[in-house]
Parts: C-alpha cells; structure tokens; sequence
C-alpha cells in the first residue's frame, strides 16, 4: 500500500521522525546550531497545550510570573556543591557589545567584557530560589507557589528536533512550602497534573512513577516522572517533577519565621513540561502518512477543502463551505468551540487533502459541486485513513448528519487515539523474573525490541545501584521510573536478589 | 489629603513611578543587571495584553511562530550596511560550557569557545528573514504573515522597570509582500490594530502617526508609531510598525517569482508591543494611592475582601462572600466572563483593601457581619476613590443591586479612566506658531513643562533636518510623529519656512 511519506515506521524510524515533521510543516532546522523554528502547525499545537496547561496550573492556585533569562555565574557556584552531576552545557555571555573590527566583520568588544559572565538560564532554581528568599518572611507566605512560561538553553552536542534541542519551550513550576508533607503533595499534584493532561488532550498514556536515584534532578531528593512509550518502544520521560528537599532553600536563603517564632528552612519543589512533549505526540500517533493529532490539541480540528475549478460553480462551492464553517463552528467539542478551517489557499485540492492528511487535522472534509448538489460532504477521519481495500475510508455524508455528529466525531477519534496506543503499550510492557529475560529480550536485532521490562526492585542505592546501572548500559537500557500505585509486590528483585519494594520499568529511551 | 503612597506624582514624578511599581506589587529589580522580575499582579496584566493582542493578530491571518533566541553574527555583518545606526548594545554568547577554575570558582571553559560568536536577539529581523527567503518561492506563498511572543535582549545602560530594561518581553510581527501596497497596508493596519487596543482596553489615549527620518528604525523606509502621554506630560512611543521596503529583504534574499515568471525581491513589514505598555499604563492611570487598572486588562476586575474576626460569625461572612463571588463570576463584562477574586489572605480587612487599592483592583467590594446581616455590600470604585470631604466614596449599596450594576460600573471604569487621560492629554497639546514659543513652552522649569507642541512641518529631511534635531536637542526636545489623519495644513514651517505639508508633535519622552 502507498502511502503519504517517502519511509515508513518499520523502515527507519528515525528517518520517519524527522519526515513527519517536514511534511507535516511543525518545525524545521534554523540554522543556528541546535535550535529550530517551529513553524506555524506546531506552533498552534503548542498554543493548544500552553492554553490547557495554564489552566490546570491557575486551577491550582500557582501565579505565573517572569524571570530573568541570565543567570549570573555566581549562583551556579553557590550550588556548586550539589550541581556536579549538573551537565555543564550551557551557553554564557561575555561581552555586551559589537564593534567593527576593521575588516568589514563584526567581533565582540574587547572593552566591553562583563565583569561577571551571564549563563542563558538552563532551569531557574537558583534565580527563582533568589527571589523566593527576598519573599518570603513568615509561615503567612506559604505556599508560594509560581510557574513561568519561558525559553531555556542547554547546549546540547547532538539535537533532534522537539526531543532535545539546544533552545526549547517550557513551563517551569517553582514553589516552597513549609514542610516535607506539604512539598511533597505539591510534587504528586504535579505529576498528577501531566498524567491527566498526557493522558486526557495529549491521548498518549503514560506511566507515573519515581525516578531511581541515579536519574535524579541533581539537588533533588526524590525526581517523579510520566513516561511515555514510542511506536519503536523507547520510552520518552514527558514531564518531571522534584521534590527538592531543603537544599536548594540552603543554597538561596529561602527560611521563614514559623508561628513559634522560629526560622525555618522552606521545602521546595519545581516540576515542568516542554515543547519536547510535541515529539511524544509525533512518535505516539503518526503513521506512514504524516502525524496524527489529537483532536483535543490540534490547532484546526475540521478543515474544510472547496474542490474548485476556477470555474461558474466556484462560487456556489465557497458558498455551502462557508455556510458549513460556520455551523461547525458553532458546535463545541471538549468544552470548547470546534475550531474549523476553510482552506481557499490557491492549490489543487486533492494536494490540499494530503497536505492536511500529513498535518494530522482529524477530520478532512472536501466539497465539489456534486456534493453541493446533494446536500452531501466528503468526510474522511484521519484517524482510519484507509478502507481495508486500502482505499481512502472517505464517507460521503448527509450535511446535516455530518453536522450533528461532527462533535462525537471529534470525541470518538480522540478516544481511539488513546485506546490504540495504551493497547500498544500495555502489550509491550513484559514482566521479567531473571536476567536471561531481559538479555533474550534485548540482545537481539536492536531495531525488534519495541517495549518495557519490569521487574521486582529492592531499590538498592550507592555503588549496588551503579552496578545495576552499568549492567543495563551495556544493553543499551535505563532504568524508566517504579509506578505509583501499581501494588505491592513479594518476589526478589531481579538484580540485588533482595525482597523487592517496588517494581521498576527497564527500556531504551530518548 | 492623605495618600496611600509616601510621594505623590507632584512631588517627584519618577520616584513615584517607582513606587507604584513597588506597592502595586507589579515587578522588581531581579539582581541580575537591567533585568527584572515581573511578579503576578504585573504578570497577569501582561497576560491579558498578550490574549486581547494575540486575538488580534490571528484574526488578521497572521501566524504564531517560533524562532531562535541566537542570531550568529554574520546574520548582522549581513546588515551591516543599513544597521549602522542600530545599537551594538548586545548580549554576545561566546562559550558553551562553564568549568571550575581550580579554585572553587567557574569560569567559561576556554577550551568550549564558540566559533561564531551568538547574538541574544533585541529583534529578530535577520533571522526571521533568513526562514522567509527558505519559506517563499512564488507569489503564492505571499502575503508570508508571521508573529511571535519572546524576550528579547537590549544592552541597556540606564534601565527604568517596564520602560527601558535589558530583557523585555513583547511581540514581533514579520510580514512579506508582493509588493509597497500590500506591505504598507500590513503596516499600517498593525498601527491601526496597536492604536485600538491602546485606547480601548488599555484605555490609554495615543497618537498614531509617522516618525521623522531620523526616528525610523535603522533600514525602514518608514516607521509609524503610537504616542501616549504621561501625567508628567512626557510623550511614551507605546508601539511600532515599519514598511521595510526591499532592504531586509535584499539583505537576507527574500524573493518571488511573479505571475509572469520573473524575479522579484519582497517588501517587508515588522510592528511591535511589549512590556512598556505597563510602564504607560502606570503613568497614564496611576494617581497617588498607586495603579489604577483599567477593568478591561485588570487581572482581577472586582476583589471581595471579607471582613474576618476569627469568630464565629465569620463562616457567615465567608459564605456570603462566597456566593457573592459566584454571582458576580457569572457575569460578562467586555464579552468575557468577569474575574472576580475573593481574597481569603491572613491578613486584617483594612490593610487588604488598601493592599488592592494600590494594585488599582477596579472595583473592591468589602463584607462584615453588618453587611451579611442588612444584605448590603460596601463598593469602592477605585477610579474615584474619595469623596468632595476626602472620605472614602465607599458606596453601602444592597447585594442585589450591585449584581445587577456591576458589568456596567466596570464599563463605566474603563470609559471613565479613558475619558480622563484624553482631556488631560488634549489640554496638553500645544500649537505653536514661533520657535520662541517652543522656547517659552520648554525652557522654564523643567519639571512644570507638561505637554507637546504642535506645529507645522515641511518634512525636512538630511541635514535640515539634522539641524532642527540638534536645535530641539538643546532643550531636550525630539520630534515624536507626525499625526495621521489630522486634515490638510497651510501655513509654513516652524523651522524651515517653507510650506508645511503636515503637523509634527514636539516633545520630551521616555
């Protein structure tokens, strides 16, 4: 069967990845090492999930606030003694101005050397733990809890587009409280928060669980996260979130007076999702013909594409378009008014249909004359492209009916983008009881593993838990996370021989 | 009269910019030089800008993108031609990696220095222009109407909180066109869009007009702006737009091919709002008991402050308030749903209400056991806040009658805070005939000179019009715009002589 894109998943999934964010139209290198534009799809599609995000974080009573992209080395140092396993990639500004060299180039100003470089903010624990001490006086000021919406900078040596880019988008939550128990519920709220959203608008299930020690945020005292399984079963963390302990409110200064009277560090926390989750999206729900979007995040969720001819009837072809625009826009689906385009972009309209085809819209509807005629619209769900004929699964549908259904539709593909992908996981996540699994499992042909291991877990730490970590590097695996709420476990855990805790989550990962 | 500020705008007008600022809780020097941190009540006001601009902008057909934070240098040698007179004030990466120096300090590793130094972009013109000359091919891509919401960074020497800082946060809008009409029809409805919001939801009366050559931005071939004045009668350039001609274009090879086949370079526009416009809603609403928010951009139109005891009555207050708070939540004003805040802080009543006064919350509703009781609430509306006898114009007004009144005080508000700059502002415009009554107007104490002059202008240009800059130099004068629309002129030029072809606004600025 042809289909859309010049490589197909099983082919070369990597290549397929970045062919889907060509055709699709999301983002495209720039030029400038290691940061890509993101062009106006994937854009709006994170408008779409900045728009839902923000709303749970208000909901939560968190203010967003704006802090400054330098960082003044100095804080660096300040931390220094809990950052060393900080990746020390970062960008850093010298100098503050240009001048001419002379020679028709421009070269930094000699004169002009900043007495104290600045680093282009990685996170902002450290200037948001600066602005929490000046804040906070009394047990009154607790929580303070603040997000940011902002760009950061990690330089990163070998980028692939949303998935680790040398600038990406992200939402930042940094808050302190009064003790561990009021931090820590502040920590699972947050990942809370991204499971549901993942899992909700994003319609890509994912696992919560905590991070082994050795995957900590450095500083941290425990790193939570939701991870996601890929179409090639790697895993890909969409979403951390860090109970930080009282150390980083040391390194800041961030203490308050308690109702006895006495000072107190605060207990903080700082949790995020980024631009990164746009990969989730690609490499969850596309398919050999471009990118699937979930309804419920896609920035045009019906388009509609006049069949025109430059011809009499042209007119009366727009006119039934837009007149069914505006019915569909006049629908809500998912709380929200259906957003629906009219695509009249001078191109034939069969390029038009694959265009959007490749952008994932979920539904395509095309209308010629004939259906003008008939009072019909050529529907196609982008979600089951394909009859099993392997022709396209186009349903030719009563206006009015297309019309009353358009908002079940829209519910329905959602759901099946969902069902489809948590099938998928769940049957790639394979509980191992000995090593000689895991080794069967991933020793092979590396491009046939497609899924998790788990395994019993004692939760060994220090030099027991390095060992772990270098047995599973030499197959190329990680430890993933060990769910939350997953049950107790009684066997022995698979590396330590130990009574297991907990069970862990073993895979390849991004 | 007592005022909840310690100095009023009469006294010292600067002082108390930077005391609203302070008091209203709207921002703060971050420690990081030139930057600042932009707390919630600032934030929010910022949100509202960017969701009533964005609106906007999308309506227009304009799309949302993102582009990177670096510029290489070599992008700017490219305009180094037209950019001679852009400010070199720029942060410059050179390093990507920070190490420690051996001695406990980190310095940027000298052996991670960048090949090409990385500009931190204070616009993005050259590198939005390199992804237009990758994007447009035929005429069919055109009009190319692009936009985005980022920090940019401008190496600034002294820096004011919202007017002047070295990080600021703001739109930039790129267009390509086919050609001058289409490009300057983007220009000026950018101006036209940015003229509206400023007078209507920031209820800040402006002046939209053309800048004098040697105002334009370096490589337009012309730049409009919106002018506002400030109660200390300085003007405040609100908002820009530029018809870029061919130059960016020429530099960066932004070309077409024609319906004919041929080559053709296209003419470029770029138009920007930013953080500043908090700076001029400070200085235009603000009087002497702090902000004062226009309803349409507050980010709390109406605040509940109940008036706790720490008695047993006070589950009554709280519930009433409560209901109060849904009641009033259910109401639109400004077509959107009215935010109302109930303020349950630790905090006594009276310090709260002067708290949301000075943040210049537009309507602030207390409620005590009294008011539970008669079924009253009391309403301060911030934009007349004491009575002829200097009281408080607290209005004990029935519950349901505020309900029912509510939206429309907001309208009022708005209106009203409008109204009141536009009066004071056009009494402040001067026309003037003769240079001696510029002199006249200027040359007296500084501080009492709380206007613009108006004369007639022949639009000179070169060194014409460089000697009536250095003229108006002397008494720290610039020329501000040259209004749109303000019908024909016959008389001759204040500084040339000849006949003037329009009027000019003279005045000092931020």
């Amino acid at each position: 069967m042809k289909h859309a894109l010049s490589v197909t998943r099983a082919q070369d999934f990597a290549a397929w990845y970045q062919e889907v964010i060509k055709e699709a139209d999301l983002a495209e290198e720039s030029g400038v090492r290691g940061c890509m534009v993101i062009k106006p799809w994937g854009y709006g599609i994170w408008e779409r999930i900045q728009k839902l995000v923000d709303a749970e974080i208000k909901a939560a009573g968190v203010d967003n606030c704006y802090f400054p992209i330098f960082i003044p080395l100095s804080y660096f140092e300040r931390e220094a003694d809990h950052v060393e396993g900080f990746a020390k990639e970062m960008a850093v500004v010298t100098h503050h101005r240009l001048i001419g060299d002379g020679q028709g180039k421009l070269i930094p100003d000699p004169s002009a050397k900043l007495e104290e470089p600045l680093v282009v903010r990685p996170t902002s624990e450290t200037v948001i733990g600066a602005a929490m001490a000046r804040w906070i006086q009394s047990w009154r000021d607790l929580p303070l809890l603040t997000n940011q919406w902002a760009n950061v900078v990690r330089w990163e040596m070998r980028t692939r587009m949303f998935l680790r880019t040398s600038e990406f988008l992200w939402q930042e939550g940094h808050t302190a409280h009064a003790d561990k128990a009021d931090a820590m519920a502040e920590t699972l709220r947050a990942l809370e928060m991204y499971r549901a959203f993942a899992e909700g608008p994003l319609a890509m299930p994912v696992i919560a669980g905590e991070k082994p020690e050795n995957e900590r945020f450095p500083g941290a005292d425990a790193t939570y996260s939701i991870e996601a399984m890929m179409q090639d079963g790697k895993a890909l963390q969409a979403g951390t979130s860090h109970y930080l302990g009282t150390t980083f409110a040391e390194a800041a200064g961030i203490r308050y007076q308690d109702k006895d009277g006495g000072q107190a560090l605060c207990h903080t926390t700082s949790w995020g999702v980024s631009t990164r989750l746009i990969g989730g999206v690609i490499m969850v729900h596309g398919d050999d013909d471009g990118l699937r979007c979930p309804p419920q995040i896609a920035p045009q969720q019906i388009v509609i594409v006049p069949m025109l001819r430059d011809g009499p009837e042209d007119e009366g072809v727009l006119d039934y378009c837009r007149s069914l625009r505006a019915e569909l826009a006049a629908l809500n689906a998912f709380g929200e008014p259906v957003r629906v385009l009219l695509d009249v972009k001078a191109n034939k309209a069969s390029n038009k249909r694959w265009a959007w085809v490749k952008k994932g819209a979920p539904l395509i509807v095309e209308v010629g004359p004939r259906d003008v005629a008939e009072g019909k619209a050529a529907v196609l769900r982008r979600d089951r492209l394909y009859k099993d004929d392997g022709k396209l699964a186009t349903a030719f549908t009563p206006r009015a009916d297309f019309v009353s259904q358009a908002a079940r539709l829209l519910d329905d593909i959602q759901k099946s983008l969902h069902d489809e992908a948590t099938t998928r996981r769940d049957a790639a996540i394979v509980p191992v009881e000995s090593w000689a699994q895991v080794e069967a499992m991933f020793s092979g042909d590396e491009d046939a593993v497609k899924g998790w291991a788990l395994a019993d877990w004692s939760r060994p730490t220090g030099a027991a838990l390095d060992a772990v970590v270098a047995k599973l590097k030499a197959l190329k695996l990680t430890l993933r996370n060990t769910p939350l709420g997953w049950g107790g476990v009684s066997g022995a855990c698979l590396f330590t021989g130990e009574s297991a805790v907990e069970r862990i989550l073993i895979g390849r990962t991004y």
